[in-house]
């Protein structure tokens, strides 16, 4: 990391311990006194130049030469290796086991039986010149895992995305998938919703395929050729239903240990209900040809050489999906640097190893990068670096059937972690662009400030710069530009849903979270879940020189030193009170909105509007007339929301009065860190989120019909839509209590920290 | 036409000769006595009872039964046809005969040359069971009238839809055409504009193709299974560059008869500079799969199963065109019904007989429905009718090469039509669906009240009703579907561009003008000028039981008897005067965009945002610095608009009062009715839009670099568009005299009507 231009000193009123400004310095290093800060900015710069690149291919190299999923010989030699390399940089290391529910296919056959007779072939064909595409023996086949066992023969409908909406669309054309076998494409929610939603409309089974739309050669040149998904190309993953529970199906809410009370497979609510496989589009091209029923709608078309059709018609469909359903160990690395002063604060850091198949891309880049990141502290250590709190490192197993490695050992320590845990921070895959952070808000200050102090490798301009020049060029309107283009501004940070490992951190026990990483321009996004996410991809179509393995390593490990450093944790509360406001204000639109449109949707159906403009040739019926949504008391939330503004601007002011009279005492630094290590907790509400209790953070949640994509306030959010209006009021009131609590909280620590 | 339900009665301020409510009644009939009414509506009911779906399918079997394009035998025996066919209804009829350039194809090749060698067929099928399909001898071979002629080699690039945007988008790409043969999709722009902008930008030739995503399999199933453009269809078509001029090349402004100035081809300048040849996309795959550089942006990749690349690269193409230069005949047949008491004031009614190939949908849909219409009106008159004004109906020849027929006819006869023309009714293909009114503001009012007199055949509203309800779904705005809700309220009617023969007589003559037509749903756009647009699919796909041909003779027929009758020609100013604002304000704002989003994009290129978000692996330039746009005095059009304005209220008051008194004299409506026949002319500047004086209509033109669509209030848009902004000023005072000038004569119209 490198120190980069001064630009101009902030001007906004300040809010936390020390002003804020850019870049980071003596005087200007939140959480930090001026000597502290000293000390902390001389070790970072000796930090940031350790991580070398090639140092993080050889990483790679040694991860990715054989595959390494769960269950496999490979899986488990990575995990000892990884050992080794945290032991040999100084570390307290060691593994933890756990024993998981993971199935592996057996049988699996997707054919058409009618009009004419095709067999899909499931395979991904070795391509020449990458040698590990090779390595058929040691490969998983494709398949999605968590699919239920089934044998069953149905005409194919063509559900889009597979998303709640597009059976409304199908309604209207008339179409039911009951007894179907659905065909989707990838895309449009996070792949487990796809048979959730095909079996609460009476499918049979469920076949998912990449269009190359979405993920093929309408995107670009396909794999060997360039970096995107070739014709026999398939999209592993877990169907699992994690917007229940991440984690073993079988052992929710408690590690997989031995001993811990498990559910029998029948009491596993996150299998699916029906046999579900993915296929590439070379085996779904010759099922879309076979279609017949009406033409799909234009926002539903791929990009195969075909017409798009609905069915039921002609084509009929045989799926067979048979799996090993026995349990196999999982391997996590937990690495530790005890703290000085305070041991029992932690600052976690964590990227899954397992993969797929070989794993380049998802997830190596980012523990390449992460390995070479901890070695990069040890050498801190050794030269004399003391931490403030402890620093721990994982390197999860099991992330990619349903983030089992994170989860467990989250499950298993929760109680130590509701105690010590100051933030997680996640990566998992990286690769060349624009650092995309999501998580916390009262991080959100934090991330701006390292943002401003790591350099993009390419453009040499910071990757907070780099990121404003972006968002000014994607915003909307002149005023959201004119926010962005103040240099002392704040970048906002997106919410976190579901898909990598912080989910049980942030989502079930309630410890501030980021997840980071580099996109946004080639991304091995191209291969995702094939055989051909490996180092020769990488090395071609990657971040061939590791310069952004590089970055990530300085990003992460920034961060992991200020927050085990900083005199007083650097959590932001103005931030997290301007986006509650704004979540607060979203919900109350949204129903305002969804009223409207009923409103207007119902007037249409009477005055005749569906009926008019449908072709009478191949008419589609109106929509259902829907009761239109009562208003809803929103004022125990918005008064939460000014509570917490107020408690907010109190700590502020109570930081600043600290930072102008001198640092506050020892003493005074314990009680308000031990106050705001809680802060996130608050959020936790013990019953948890209706219907999955697992979920109990009120701020932040993956959607339950979408999978990965957040749901901010998801209690309140999908209430409304839902339409279950009555529930909408009822979980209003939970989530003010929650806020109120938080607001209480922050109080306690402004009076704490000498406020009035 | 069948009168429907009775709606609501007008509440709106009497602004017509009588107070316009809906549906049309004895006393509300614009432009009709009480007594006058009752006689027109009693004969428009007889009329409406006449047209038979089962004659217009025979219209079409005979017309399309040969290939009958310009200078084929079948062509000028159609036409024979078609004067046989309206002596015998009774009226006087003959064939007017024209001397054009009709270029024909001696040879066409187009071949990929490097890095592999593929011949395009350039060769449409015959399809089995289709019997016009195999008449290859008679039919026209696939190619593109008035392209140079040319034998070019060069490297290929691909131009997305070849409009001036895409060759910036390609400048920042660092991408050239020079030297190029460029390969373009249809749709975008008119096609002529391609060959255009590519010479422009130092192509030396140009394809067009159908890509499958707009016009193919992406659209539904093609042909014979559905009606979409099979593999090897092609679309012919003009490239004339017709924003210059519309008919014969080489006889601009005069008629293309014995003796008539011509030009040498040389001289002839809407003949393209490069030689252009359309494909269909099966040709074109094999030419896009060979091509290389950068992956064509998002919104530039069609259909076909290939990554596409802009080039230039690999794929080296060759191109070769050679026309027959001959001049053709064409044969107009014109028929008229005299008038009875204004012999000299004329109602003209057209539609083109010639087609590519057999021309079903294009345009014997619409003529077969003409001819419908015009027995019917023989019918009447038969009966006892007589109508007040002559009635002119034309069967265009040549419409397909350039508007030839209408165009030559129009020049021959000008003088005569700007004493005499009342208004110009068009139509051309016709399909199922909404009825599509585009034309003179004047008009507006007189197209909703036929609209709300109108049945839709198949869901048996009024087609104003259906009309209405398909713009309440389309409506962005609730306050766009208040307004759209009045059930007294008028629907827009859009402005004319080009594209059928309506423009010399609306364009060139300043002649009031509408076009009219059927469609909306499948439509025969799905075989547009290919060998497949015939009696077998229009009978298998199209209007196949012919009650939109029969609405459509419903619908001009109506017209045409109302102008035809009408005391006082039913024009309102009032409309006119509201849609000319709108125009005002659209100019104004958009000089105001493009003021900010100069400053906007030159900002965001001075603090780096182009460079800082391009890949720098495939790197793309920043756009050019541009001057800002300086504020232009638009005061003289805003108080010309609101003269126009004062100015019809002034009518609008005398027409209700004249009303209120009983029916004016019929010396007065002689002499109202002589000015307003001169309201349209008044639009028409003598010196003609810059660079283009044929076109000499300064509210409506098509656009110099769109070929169809229209550009309103033409030399003021154009000219801020292309960033000349002394050309925009100077050109304000030019539209601002003529806005004035109608003022003036509706003032005039006003007087002489009896208003202050």
């Amino acid at each position: 990391m490198r120190r980069i231009g001064l630009l101009a000193a902030s001007s906004v009123a300040a809010i936390a311990f020390h002003p804020i400004a850019s870049p980071s310095s003596t005087d200007n290093l939140p959480g930090f006194s001026a000597q502290s800060a000293r000390i902390e900015l001389d070790w970072e710069s000796k930090f940031d130049s350790i991580p070398a690149p090639d140092t993080i291919r050889q990483n790679m190299r040694r991860l990715s030469a054989r595959p390494h999923h769960v269950g496999s010989p490979y899986d488990h030699d990575n995990a000892e290796w990884i050992l080794a390399r945290y032991k040999s940089f100084g570390w307290d290391a060691h593994i933890e086991q756990f024993d998981v529910l993971f199935p592996t296919p057996l049988e699996r056959v997707v054919e058409l039986v009618a009009p004419t007779h095709f067999v899909a072939k499931l395979q991904e064909p070795a391509v020449p010149g990458d040698p590990t595409s090779s390595q058929r023996d040691e490969q998983l086949p494709s398949y999605n895992a968590y699919s239920a066992d089934g044998d069953v023969t149905g005409p194919l409908v063509y559900v889009n995305y597979g998303v709640p909406a597009d059976y409304e669309e199908l309604e209207r054309h008339g179409i039911s998938v009951k007894g179907a076998i659905v065909i989707a494409r990838y895309g449009g929610s996070w792949r487990g919703i796809k048979p959730k939603v095909a079996a609460e409309h009476g499918a049979v089974g469920c076949l998912i395929y990449s269009d190359p739309r979405d993920d093929g050669y309408a995107q670009g040149d396909v794999f060997p050729r360039g970096p995107f998904r070739p014709r026999d190309g398939v999209q592993r993953g877990s169907v699992a239903d994690m917007p229940l529970y991440s984690g073993d199906p079988l052992t929710p809410g408690v590690g997989a240990v031995p001993g811990a009370k498990r559910l029998t497979l029948a009491e596993a609510k996150t299998i699916t209900k029906i046999p579900v496989l993915p296929i590439s589009y070379g085996d779904a091209e010759p099922l879309l040809a076979a279609m017949t029923g009406p033409v799909a709608p234009p926002d539903w078309r791929g990009a195969l050489g075909v017409t798009y059709h609905l069915g039921p018609g002609a084509a009929r469909v045989h799926l067979k999906v048979k799996s090993d359903w026995s349990t196999k160990p999982i391997y996590d690395v937990i690495a530790m640097l005890k703290g000085s002063t305070a041991p029992d604060q932690w600052v976690i850091r964590g990227n899954h190893h397992d993969g797929w198949v070989n794993g380049a891309g998802d997830p190596l880049s980012g523990q390449s990068a992460l390995l070479e990141e901890a070695r990069g502290l040890g050498e801190l250590v050794k030269q004399g670096w003391h931490p403030r709190r402890t620093i721990v490192y994982a390197a999860w197993d099991g992330e990619e059937p349903g983030l089992l490695g994170s989860t467990e050992w989250a499950e298993t320590h929760a109680d130590e972690l509701r105690a010590k845990a100051v933030a997680y921070i996640n990566s998992d895959g990286n690769d060349r662009g624009f650092l995309n952070v999501g998580g916390s808000h009262t991080l959100q200050r934090f991330v701006n400030d390292v943002e401003r102090d790591v350099q993009d490798p390419e453009t040499h301009l910071s990757v907070w710069k780099r990121s404003q020049l972006l968002r000014i060029e994607r915003a909307r309107t002149p005023n959201d530009r004119q926010d962005l283009r103040r240099e002392n501004g704040e970048l906002p940070i997106g919410a976190l849903g579901s898909g990598s490992d912080y989910t049980p951190f942030l989502q079930h026990l309630g410890i501030a979270s980021l997840n980071i990483g580099y996109g946004g321009e080639v991304s091995s996004a191209g291969v995702y879940h094939s055989i051909y996410d490996d180092f020769y991809w990488y090395t071609h179509f990657g971040d061939t020189a590791f310069v952004y393995g590089r970055a990530l390593a300085q990003t992460g490990g920034t961060m992991v030193m200020r927050l085990a450093d900083a005199d007083l944790l650097p959590y932001d509360f103005t931030d997290l009170a301007h986006t509650v406001h704004g979540y607060v204000g979203e919900l109350e639109k949204l129903l305002d909105m969804e009223r409207d449109s009923t409103v207007e949707r119902n007037r249409e159906i009477a005055e005749g509007v569906f009926t008019a403009t449908s072709d009478p040739w191949s008419p589609t019926s109106a929509p259902r007339v829907e009761a239109v949504p009562p208003h809803i008391d929103f004022s125990p939330l918005d008064n939460a929301a000014d509570s917490l503004t107020r408690s907010a601007d109190r700590y502020a002011k109570a930081a600043a009065a600290g930072h102008a009279h001198g640092a506050p005492s020892d003493a005074v630094l314990a009680r308000v860190n031990a106050l705001l290590l809680q802060s996130e907790r608050r959020f936790i509400d013990a019953k948890g989120l209706p219907r999955r209790p697992w979920y109990a953070h009120e701020l932040y949640a993956p959607g339950f019909y979408t999978g990965y994509g957040v749901k901010t306030i998801p209690a309140v959010r999908e209430a409304i839509e839902q339409r279950d209006f009555g529930e909408a009021a009822q979980q209003v009131t939970v989530v003010a209590a929650v806020l109120n609590s938080e607001a209480a909280l922050v109080d306690s620590a402004a009076v704490a920290l000498g406020g009035q």
